[in-house]
């Protein structure tokens, strides 16, 4: 029996979401963020010495990173469904997005909400500066880096229903998550009309849907948390 | 007739490494940093809009993103080699420290590179501010999550001669390019001997060293780069 040690409102939601559309058994061992850090529970460091959800388990195997935990279920549970498989015309549009998610969105994301921590956590007396330092470091290399990358995103969504080729593959789950952050804040249906629509068709998905329950996420909470790409904010 | 556009002195170097390391005809298109800046040059804006290296050209196909290029690579000219196959015990060690490279260890590099950017491009007078603030995220956050992330990879590499299993695999290419980074200054051979032996291992490679010379790969420049990571400074 698969069990998946859990993080409320945050990345590992995905492997949940995954688990749903996969069809396979599952239990959620659920842990908290600490309500004044916002940072992940003390729990998850008993789980892995890097003391980060999502941690997979499966009989004896103990697995982290989402990006190895995706491949692992793919193979052992997937039985070819939500992926490309070696050969197809696809499959290199699998592997790009799969990995751009984890190795290039994801860092960037995590940057704006280290920076607006920072802003935050700066003594009253010379936040102003850190302010300016921050707006400057967005403008010129964080913000101008998302740009780029959600104008990539939004062409790729213009020409494709889905990440790779014209079925729903795990790197939709991954990127899905992250355009869900970033729609209607950083990006809108107005500026990115194929990104925005893309997060909606997701979130119908009856998988999704299941997921959302299991692994009690709140839109609300989520919104919160990446509310500092708010343009403008 | 594959060709990499390769950033000089970057981690672009990895992927002429392990085309080495596969033995495959391959052609190198160089490009390089802009001198002020430090960042990629203008050039690789016209290969891929993300402006970043690499970038794999095979025939028709043009693919960015590390892990996927070497996912392809492997899984189109690799004949098994430097892969643990599915249903293998250490094919999960493969997946875990293949993802971790880019998407754990790389985005806390990446990070502590533009902290001391940040620094450096303060404005005089206050810069001291700056440099506060970034001592404290460096040892509240950036040092510390660094810090977990090499004793977790000491422990491995005291229990196991590579990252999976007992052959050399890509994980070993991803990961050895940041423990080069790393080792004799954020770590040493006293603090982390498994780790800093395991970069000389790798440096001994005939592929490494053959990369090397055709990637202009200079040791000096790289040290330069990740100075900043020397403990103290």
């Amino acid at each position: 029996m698969i069990s998946i040690h859990h993080l409320t409102n945050s990345r590992s939601q995905r492997i949940i979401w995954l688990l749903e559309e996969l069809d396979v058994e599952y239990t959620i061992i659920f842990h908290e963020r600490d309500k004044k850090t916002r940072q992940a529970a003390d729990s998850l460091h008993q789980v892995h010495s890097l003391g980060k959800a999502p941690v997979l388990i499966d009989e004896t195997l103990s697995l982290a990173e989402t990006g190895a935990i995706v491949d692992y279920l793919l193979e052992t549970y997937g039985k070819d469904k939500l992926v490309i498989a070696t050969g197809y015309p696809a499959r290199t549009d699998y592997l790009y997005w799969k990995n751009f998610a984890e190795a290039s969105l994801m860092p960037y994301l995590a940057m704006t909400k280290l920076f607006s921590r920072i802003e935050q956590g700066t003594p009253f007396i010379v936040r102003p500066i850190a302010k300016l330092v921050i707006k400057k470091i967005n403008k010129e290399y964080l913000h101008a880096n998302l740009v780029t990358e959600v104008n990539l995103i939004e062409r790729h969504l213009s020409e494709h229903q889905w990440f790779a080729g014209d079925q729903f593959t795990a790197a939709d789950i991954l990127m899905g998550f992250m355009l869900d952050a970033l729609c209607g804040k950083f990006i809108t249906k107005t500026s990115h009309p194929n990104s925005c629509n893309f997060v909606e068709e997701i979130k119908a998905r009856p998988a999704y849907q299941r997921a959302k329950e299991k692994g009690k996420w709140s839109e609300k909470e989520f919104n919160l948390y990446w509310n500092h790409l708010r343009i403008g904010s």
